[in-house]
């Protein structure tokens, strides 16, 4: 799966790949449209305490619809990464330029504070009407530990839910691998995330994306939330949505590369039977 | 993306593009079919108050099936707008026949109506149980603004959503972009308007479309609903859901032109790793 | 889509068309699966009350899926019709064999008859626990119509619930319509029958088809079901769930020809710009 | 549907069929997965009574996204059977070798077992805030019959149940039935557990897979469950969901030799018309 092995075919001349400017602007609006829905319902859910409005499965289903949008949106022009642990996880282990890294990191954040700052601003009749002093509602934006979670459990449930997200993202995407074909892969990268929502997101709120919880967190602070960089004790807690997720990420990409890269057949290797 | 290179493949002699009656009869079966789902859910849900014929959820679920199927209905003959906003987008951003503009919307308002009558008269049992006097019950054909939200933040709400809906329909549907292939764009296309539902439907039960709205607005009033076209408070409505999605829309398709469309790369240009 | 078009390509040295007996097989084994997962589905919800083995939008769900499912299994064989509504609009409408709607209609009946009874033995557990008289749990295996709903209601409800299947269907499925292609149209088919569940399932159960309503009423007098062939007031109504969608799929499959059919371009002619 | 029609075509120079440490490290990673999504929404649902983080239905969804996910990862390597019944299946109708059959079993009962333990670490503060003495809470880790359910119709739960399972994959794979296409069969095998989950789960909790429940099992009682091996009464019941879903597998896979294999006609021969 290097570089040459996929251009090869394509005669120079008609080429034109994407300018680092296209991609960035792809990796901009795809996240943006991922935290316009993954923000916009937990803003819709928070807001309408009961349930008329839907409930914590609404989140769980928004998220993955978003990210597989944003995926839709992004992924022809930069790959729609949409999230700085999958753009670390690809340089590291399949060769995304690095020099890439950081500017792509900056885009998705960026996309997702625009979006907050929409969502912010969309719903704020709805926030002003069950919590006027901007006290009770961080969670629309950034996420925090559950009741019983602790600081470090959180970090290891951040690393274990980024881990699963990476390793099955690559098995998804691997060119020689059974991925879904007709480009239906956002779709089930969609799927995997509305998974690990609803299995792994009592202990931290599932960020498993250090863009999808920075810019909001950052959009709710320039936005009157004094909540905004620490849980319900005042314990500094920003970094950990960033940091963990980092982590799982190279994590999940090498027990991808231990567990299975290193077995998937050649393209045209026979099918046995009792196959799926 | 224009006209000419999508036609200039197809031999002459077979040709056989649909007639504009052909494209009529297409929106307005394929709009029909979107509001007996759309409007025939919250129904449903709505008249059964204790939850037993479904919740807020299945609201949203079965809106974006509506889409789904509607858009499969008219697609091959139509291209299946079913909707005002998403008309006017392609006539302005894709070269869409102006000529047709007209025809097209009184088509799908007129299948929306013929819909919403249809479920008026099958749901009638239902609705003379909870709402014998027919002025609690508006909200089955109509969208209103949401409890604490001002008419102002209704029209924002949906110009932001009727943006999501056609930026991202755009981006399914660019023959260049890497959307679904094997015809599951009407797929994507509803699941997009499910995530809608759930992130964007709390502040203006997110019309999106002048057609969804007014056509089964004016059925309600025709049958009995004196509410038909004001708020709770005696506030005209009925024009917002007309007006906001229009700009939205504009908006949209000139966010995807200005973030996407140019940055697609052509058709042989390679996929670098790190794409999905 | 005559026969010969479908066939013509085909060399008659290497054909061997499914026998009518494994076309009955087929629908036999396709519609027991359906009503395993359909009849099971409103077993479990019903026989727990306080929701926590699922609630009305799960049987909207599993009922699709058991459509979805049923219709891969039969689909290669038999074209997978699983309802005599269905058979009836393809007889009527696309040439389907009248000689074998009679044998097929049976197939299917006998097909949800085994499943019925199948659900009726592995959950009798759970029936005893919440109806030892076998008074208050008819409606795990028939259709009734809702609290409101007067029978006139029911049989409207029902006419309109099939002709929407037999339209929507006939649009997947039409060979030059713009249906899914890699084989998931009977995954799309399932959705429409999720959506019909939850838009039209109010008023008297969505059975849009007589076979899944007659087979099982039947499993549920045979054994031990007083109520199997009336309303709680005692009106016959199991002929309704019969006629109705005989009626409904008729209306639905001539709607399909006039608005839709007739105006399906050929397959060569050309996409214009603004088609989804 | 033997071996040799499978690997004719492929050129003996070029193959590079996986080894069996791989297929092995495939059903790992596969079962890993399934049961990471599993486990991990059941954890999450029952830990946080008040519904806020999901409900049953959530745990439906979960398992199958699970399956699909799992079947993802290991498919083009080992055919992603990830349960013993499967394996079995496989090996009594489809000419599976036998000799794989051992390791397969180890394998995905290793995967389960390790998945769990992650479950059970990650889980733990949750897990002890509602049940610090571990004895309420080991419906996270295994299956148990439901309230009303004797064991001898736990038993017949899970033949039906497993025989379905097997049934509707025998028919989604099989190279000339009609399955999804581009790949998408695991998405479909998926939704089948889904179905089963909602339809079939309320008397037994739907094992419907040796491994799925031996391994969380023995993960729960290494990590202090004094529950893991009996029902709450003391009963034995550990062996159950390992017997009744073998069982089980080989009826589900003989019926689909009986009343679909033999019947599925050549890969060229006609569609008639009234076909899906």
């Amino acid at each position: 799966m290097t570089s040459s092995e996929n251009t090869a075919a394509a005669p120079a001349t008609t080429e034109k790949a994407p300018s680092l400017l296209g991609e960035l602007s792809a990796e901009f609006a795809g996240t943006m449209i991922l935290i316009l829905f993954g923000v916009g319902v937990v803003a819709q859910v928070t807001t309408t305490p009961d349930g008329s409005n839907g409930q914590y499965d609404s989140i769980a289903w928004a998220w993955g619809f978003g990210v597989m949008l944003g995926v839709y949106v992004a992924g022809r022009i930069s790959g729609a990464h949409l999230n700085p642990a999958v753009t670390l996880a690809f340089a590291v282990y399949e060769g995304f330029p690095w020099r890439k890294v950081g500017p792509f990191v900056l885009a998705q954040t960026l996309g997702a504070f625009v979006a907050a700052l929409i969502v912010r601003f969309v719903y704020a009749d709805f926030i002003r009407s069950v919590d006027p002093n901007l006290t009770e509602t961080q969670g629309i934006f950034s996420t925090s530990p559950g009741a019983p979670t602790t600081i470090t459990t959180a970090f290891f449930d951040q690393v274990v839910g980024t881990a699963i997200l990476v390793f099955v993202i690559f098995a998804l995407v691997h060119p020689r691998n059974k991925g879904p074909m007709a480009n239906m892969a956002p779709f089930m990268i969609g799927i995997l995330v509305v998974g690990i929502g609803m299995a792994w997101g009592a202990n931290a709120g599932y960020a498993i994306n250090p863009a999808r919880d920075f810019g909001p967190r950052l959009a709710s602070w320039v936005t009157g939330y004094d909540t905004a960089w620490v849980t319900g004790d005042g314990t500094p807690y920003w970094w950990l949505p960033i940091v963990a997720p980092l982590i799982g990420a190279l994590i999940g990409g090498g027990l991808f590369k231990a567990l299975i890269d290193r077995y998937i057949p050649a393209e045209d290797a026979p099918q046995e039977v009792g196959r799926v």
